[in-house]
């Protein structure tokens, strides 16, 4: 091109990359840097165990190097199979710390979608806690691969479970090169991780990340999220969950402290904050409703205002007032396992502080807006293209593009391809866009109830079911309609010792409601749900088109 | 190779780079996404004027659409003469958003200098104020090129200067098209920007920036200095220094606000920090200095704590007394051009509480650690590259790597090689390394002074001079010694009216420090000063030579 020889001529000469301004993007120099500039503040802490980041780089490069010498080769599945204990962590930068692909399992499966997993990411190895070893040691058995099994041997189990493999973590470790000369990607767009989606519709999709995308990635929560010096983070998000929203990393980046804990339990986490001192620390809505449902006897009084991140659902008034009461500041965001995590959250607003509370947390309940280190988002008509009107009415897909989007789907280019048609990564989240730039999740794409050609929003049905008093849970779907080809059919648990029938459900929804979204059928009992706690609807359309 | 083959193979297919997953990497991209998620915030106030994000990223589009309308080619260079004005802020958006290279010039320089530099550059455009039409004028005359000139016309300047163009800033933004699709660049590695060193020297280096390096070392401010939601940056720092250290980008991927200011003035400061609510700026210790000396009516009360991040020279303990007493929380940095500003800051360490003002102000003198956003710091033996040991003694180079690196200087492969040999940017300064991973600048290795094979820093005894109370100024080179080789040589400017000699001076460092070190000349009047305010030493040791 003419022009551009032209203009950049006099950068042709050398001002080449070379090693002093050119290398790979990798979170794993947080980790280097981190123990470089701080040896001896505290990287992670789990009970009395504490470990600094001169010892958490030590132990990471003794891994790399003691795998590399039981033969994990660059490209290689490494699989974990852990809480959210230390070796966890050390295994988010000692495993591509050998240039090999972690692969973090969610420990809510069950044996049959381990062993899947297992194979279809073809795992050379694994890391597995003695306390799970009822379900990856079926797992394994019934998988074909054959891997590596590093049994991690926490006395905080007290003996449950057994070891499955050949390898003791702490004696596998003892096998590596503390000074380890670890191997950065050849390339930034190499594989660092693999994390399988929750498989709501069936087989789980393996999300494949690469190294300069989760760099990126992990640089946007300190970014994005208001964090001062040295954030102390208690792990109450499992690490497994979304490559842990990349916290891994972006912890390590701002020097910070990993409070470590193997079970959510309200007690340990109030401990935790007070003694340790913890600034941020994140969670599904379930984790704050059990901090706001603990005994008073469990709780502790803390100095500083804890930060917490959820996600998943939004955080419903009083939980806000509650949390606010016990010490804590509740932001809420979006994100997929495809973006490595956070998409949007609800930044506040100046004019919140003007507002009563429950205009606030109507405000809170919206997913707000990008993180900095996304380069669009938009909510779109996907058939079109064409972004929806800033109405809070029109509903479109919620697409996303830019550093921190997934490589793509492992084995499975037709879904690649479908999730990135078009130059966007299509969420398959259906929302709202406010004309303050805010977006709102409606529903999942597949979940939304189309009848008579009105667009019903399963979210927004089940919301107003919760706020009936007898309401547990409840999920609503499409049932099939003669006349409106599809109308709103709602699963409800009731709590224990309710008597509400379906016609007092369906009164309740008529009075608050537009009728044509109202259910026309409700059926009591428990919901089917996956690993993560998330109801599987395909299930229940199948119920309800037998109804 | 064949081992990657087979651990990468299941990663070759369906998993390549497309447009929702990667884009190259540029700076440019926060002031689309701060616009998009907050059009309503304000991004720049400068006095009575107060642009919403909305509005700057429309004028910044208008600027780069006006720019090649006019003629303005990918790679082009478009140089920027302005204090810290609205459109200097514009400028280092709109100018690359148009693939052209910005070109921000310091304020100080004389004619000469200017004419040198845009020539070197092959500016095509030039942006400049009319207060500085005296020096851009007759730079304009003597230079060979012929840029376009667009004069900022700031009705502030009340008729001062000349327009010396054919447009007028203002006009010129109205041809430009304010929804302009900007054009990121073809490749992340292409020049930014192109900043101009000092010259203590001989003729200033053009120092050439990239997109992907100014993207991570924008990122480097917000998430290595504590930053909470929506930051607002009073622009006391120069922008035209070091690229404004990258917070032109940095604060706006924190969706915060720029404030603007033409001159440093304390009373300014004062209103702007109480009337915006400031709570981040920058500056040399000049700028510390002008705040603690500011007169009682000059002051105003204010509620948030400012933070304050210096870099140039060590803040002395009454500096940082009295910042704290006025509100002001003052952080030590230390970077360069060559690094896109910052490569290390003093964080604070937690110990800092239990000791007295003098002790903190001792390890707050210290430029400490790395920033996350680099891959590399040591303080090593130029000649060996071995680093030296931390024991706060030895003297070596300080050398780093990493992302924000420069790609090297402009037609001057030469001096590129020289600070990129054996895989290192060489800063040129020395410093000794303590043992909790600190490092501490001794002295520029031109100007370190070796006598009887003994390093003596300039730089400490400066310190002892400075610490007379008759001493204004100080600056201390070597000077040829038959026996030593070398031996320092003081130039001292006295406060008005003081009596003291040269025998005192003398006297008063024997007492004070090893004899070695101690100047044999003391040599009493003005010192000569670069453009940035840098004590021309080259210039003395000149002088020193020919006593």
């Amino acid at each position: 091109m003419a022009s551009r020889e032209a203009g950049f001529k006099k950068y042709a000469e050398g001002l080449e990359k070379v090693a002093a301004n050119y290398g790979p993007l990798t979170p794993l120099s947080f980790l280097e840097m981190a123990a470089a500039n701080f040896p001896a503040r505290p990287a992670c802490v789990y009970g009395d165990d504490r470990k600094t980041y001169a010892e958490l780089y030590a132990r990471a490069r003794r891994l790399a190097s003691a795998l590399i010498k039981h033969g994990i080769e660059p490209g290689d599945t490494v699989a974990l199979f852990a809480p959210n204990v230390p070796a966890c962590l050390e295994a988010h930068y000692g495993v591509p710390m050998a240039r090999a692909v972690l692969n973090p399992i969610n420990i809510r499966r069950d044996a049959e979608a381990v062993a899947f997993i297992l194979d279809h990411g073809e795992a050379k190895a694994i890391i597995t806690d003695r306390e799970f070893s009822p379900v990856v040691g079926p797992a394994l058995e019934r998988a074909r691969v054959n891997p590596i099994v590093i049994d991690i041997d926490d006395p905080a189990v007290d003996g449950a479970g057994d070891l499955l493999g050949e390898f003791e973590y702490e004696a596998f470790l003892e096998e590596g090169d503390p000074d380890f000369a670890w191997l950065p990607p050849e390339d930034e767009w190499d594989p660092i991780a693999l994390s399988y989606t929750s498989g709501t519709t069936g087989n789980p999709k393996g999300v494949v990340y690469h190294h300069r995308g989760i760099f990126v990635a992990s640089t946007g929560q300190p970014l994005s999220w208001g964090m001062g010096y040295y954030p102390v983070y208690l792990w109450t998000l499992p690490m497994f969950h979304s490559y842990g929203w990349c916290f891994p990393y972006g912890i390590t980046a701002k020097f910070g402290t990993h409070v470590m804990l193997r079970k959510i339990d309200s007690k340990d986490i109030f401990d935790l904050i007070a003694n340790e001192g913890v600034t941020h620390m994140c969670g599904a809505p379930i984790v704050l409703n059990m901090i706001i449902n603990s005994k008073p006897e469990e709780r502790r009084d803390f100095p500083q205002t804890t930060q917490v991140m959820t996600a998943g659902s939004a955080p419903p008034p009083t939980v806000l007032e509650g949390m606010a009461k016990l010490g804590f500041e509740v932001i809420h965001a979006y994100g997929l396992t495809e973006c490595s995590g956070c998409v949007t959250a609800c930044f506040p607003k100046d004019d919140w502080s003007e507002k009563d509370t429950a205009a606030v947390a109507g405000e809170m309940a919206r997913q707000g807006v990008r993180y900095a280190t996304f380069q669009g988002l938009m909510v779109a008509d996907p058939e079109t293209m064409t972004p929806v009107p800033k109405d809070g009415e029109a509903i479109g897909e919620i697409m996303t593009k830019g550093h921190p989007v997934m490589r793509g789907y492992l084995k499975n280019p037709k879904a690649t391809a479908e999730a990135f048609a078009d130059g966007w990564f299509h969420t398959g989240d259906l929302a709202v866009w406010y004309d303050d730039g805010y977006i709102q999740v409606r529903d999942r794409s597949k979940d939304i109830i189309i009848s008579g050609g009105e667009n019903i929003s399963s979210i927004e049905v089940e919301g107003l079911l919760y706020k009936h008093p007898d309401v547990l849970e409840a999920a609503v779907v499409s049932m099939p309609h003669a006349r409106w080809e599809e109308t709103p059919c709602a699963f409800v648990t009731l709590r224990d010792g309710a008597k509400t029938t379906e016609q007092d459900i369906v009164g309740f929804c008529r009075e608050n409601m537009a009728h044509f979204k109202c259910p026309t059928r409700v059926v009591f009992g428990e919901l089917p749900k996956t690993a993560t706690g998330k109801v599987q609807k395909f299930q229940l359309r199948d119920l309800a088109r037998n109804l």
